[in-house]
């Protein structure tokens, strides 16, 4: 028998407000036979789903090895494509960008599953936007860094060409962060960053818990309440980071 | 006499693709009353607007600084904002990054104009996404840098702190680097980046014009026809930069 198939959809969810989606999101997400999503972050965009949408969250079991995980993941989308559902796999803020989609795009591709990516919009730049922190400025920041804090424990050749960036106006934006700050901030310093330098943490942006905390680069250096800052935070490190 | 006032919405547009928008800013150009924008790539988002929405084109004059420039496009929103119409304000990908917007927000802020910024997808990640251009590797790629490579004429700085996050595995998103991408090549080359680095440039996405290009940083500096590629090309420049 001859089943017809549909483009699985891998897409980027942005941080989780339903109304940051991109239109085209919504649209597959509406549309969805099967959703598949693994982070809490995606329970508001769950509710656009149609009532006889099947949702499967995916329990993240951190002993297993990433790839072997996403090797999971592959195959349940493989068997819900294979009998010609619509599968939408929802990833927070943009699939490409810190999403880890590249490993479960690269899979599809391999066994042969015909799939589309839509962007998201990634948290650093919602937060970014929602309460108007400055992250660029026309001829001096040049430049944003997207940065992953958490990926390595022996960071200091990430922290030393980010130094760099930030001496030269360039904007940091940092990504789980959080437990780490201080130590970031002290090696940045350590590494030529001026101690004035402008940072901004924000958390939980347009939920309840929203919070937002600025000062200087010394300050995160020296006081251990900056570590103590809740998981999901983004710090807007530079010489032009403004809240307006 | 009281006139009820609206928000102004100053809102990110992505790549120019409807479907694109999020679904935030896709409500707000419907209700629009009047829509403020300034660049071709907006065309398409147009259509979305209802048919009695007065649509202003700005007219970018290279002649006149940006700075008063953007004192005029707060001063004709401001003039919309006091008789109580919905003023929609676009940019292109998003208003923060690189977009400017923060200098129009900061103005209509000192005229106490009471507004919201909506994000968007920037090209950058629209164009990774939807050709599938890997752009990080989890443990490797920690950090994606976006650069504005048309803002200063002496970028050596730039470059060399650019080459020095390359070196460390991550990803540089260069726009506008059209007309001198062998130069950055080169320099990135000079700055100890490895020649065989790859390089993907990606253009017109979602268009009928759309091109993608591939290969090494050697061959970037090597060959003059790398240069000419059309304006609104994305390059993106990193160990683990690969087109799935």
């Amino acid at each position: 028998m001859h089943v017809e198939k549909h483009k699985v959809i891998l897409t980027g969810i942005g941080p989780g407000d339903p109304e940051l989606l991109t239109v085209k999101a919504f649209k597959a997400i509406k549309a969805a036979d099967v959703i598949i999503y693994d982070s809490e972050q995606a329970d508001r965009i769950l509710d656009i789903a149609g009532e006889n949408t099947e949702i499967v969250k995916i329990n993240k079991d951190r002993s297993i090895p990433y790839n072997e995980q996403a090797e999971q993941i592959v195959g349940l989308i493989e068997n819900h494509y294979a009998i010609g559902e619509k599968v939408v796999r929802l990833k927070v803020g943009d699939a490409f960008l810190f999403g880890r989609g590249g490993t479960e795009a690269l899979k599809m591709k391999s066994r042969g599953i015909d799939f589309e990516v839509i962007p998201g919009i990634t948290s650093g730049i919602a937060a970014s936007n929602t309460k108007r922190i400055k992250i660029s400025e026309k001829n001096e920041a040049d430049g944003v860094v997207f940065y992953m804090a958490n990926q390595k424990e022996e960071q200091s050749e990430n922290l030393k060409s980010i130094a760099n960036n930030l001496i030269n106006g360039f904007t940091l934006v940092a990504y789980m962060a959080e437990g780490r700050i201080t130590q970031i901030a002290q090696d940045l310093m350590k590494y030529g960053v001026s101690s004035d330098i402008k940072v901004t943490a924000a958390s939980n942006i347009s939920t309840a818990n929203e919070m937002i905390k600025s000062g200087e680069l010394k300050e995160v250096a020296e006081r251990e309440e900056w570590n103590r800052i809740e998981p999901q935070t983004i710090f807007y490190i530079g010489k032009y980071v403004d809240v307006i």
